[in-house]
């Protein structure tokens, strides 16, 4: 049995801000470029970007075009590769549908939150993945809304260092926990 | 006794580029906020910004002194926080003989390459890190310069996925090796 690929989707909205009031953040190239390249190195073949802004949809569609069929894909190909992976969605459960059309196993949200100090833990999450398409879900700003929580769905433990603070950017904290679930060790 | 805590270079010269061609590349904001952000996740107390051109570090010194002192420190306190750890330098031994001074243990460079099938292993690395302050050093580009690794200096084994490829992000693959050298595991 082919044990069934991870996906991971980057939240825009809902998300909170530093007050933790709900905002759409702006999808910025970095992101994407950092995100598709992570996901590359770690085999995760799908990478949803969630927005429901028309115009923020548009952007990501123009960069991902740039690098994929554009001067980007001349000048550097390999980026174009990585950022195949790359899908707009213009919100959660729309990427979640198409997620589970694309796969023949249950795919299974995963939440994830800098303050999480309960949730699944990563040997956990590693044995659900033996069986179960995990579908990682990242939040840009200041983290998911606290709607998303109220779901039912699984909340991964935090990413910490030897203290209790965690600063890490969305993209470092995605790099991460993809290693900890995917990454060979010797 | 106390472990000696590890710092980190980012290094903008001698760097190569994609036809392996020796370069300069530009100080980023985002690497900088990344990187910072990451160091002080994982407790690292110094990352030295390596640049040889005037103009570079004083962009550097901007960015840094918006979010300490500026408009940024009151906007958002805990990234000025963050952003102490960061310190420029004109190059890799101007760095090298600060940490030298600052610590009270042997200061051990070990160079990162995407590329490294053979080098000193996460495990080797964190029992150097009981005794000795290790210096991880990181190129932007396409990596560090061939000259770097003509020193003698241990040269970490390369961070993998599943597969052989790795296209991971300077700040994804600094985050990545903290973590593995750092993190607290469960």
């Amino acid at each position: 049995m082919i044990t069934p690929k991870p996906a991971l989707a980057l939240v825009h909205y809902p998300v909170i801000d530093r007050r933790r009031e709900i905002v759409t953040t702006s999808v910025t190239n970095l992101d994407l470029h950092d995100l598709a390249r992570t996901a590359c190195t770690y085999h995760v073949d799908r990478v949803y970007v969630v927005t429901p802004v028309i115009e923020q949809q548009r952007l990501a569609e123009r960069i991902m075009g740039h690098w994929r069929e554009g001067f980007g894909a001349d000048y550097n190909p390999s980026r174009g590769r990585a950022l195949q992976c790359l899908e707009v969605a213009s919100s959660l459960d729309e990427a979640l549908d198409r997620r589970r059309h694309a796969v023949a196993a249950t795919v299974r949200p995963v939440l994830t939150a800098a303050g999480c100090r309960s949730g699944l833990s990563f040997d956990q999450a590693r044995r659900m993945m033996q069986e179960e398409s995990l579908f990682l879900v990242f939040g840009t700003g200041w983290g998911l809304a606290p709607e998303l929580f109220d779901r039912g769905w699984p909340v991964l433990e935090a990413v910490r260092g030897p203290g209790e603070t965690n600063h890490l950017p969305v993209r470092a904290a995605a790099a991460i926990i993809l290693d900890r679930l995917l990454g060979a060790r010797v």
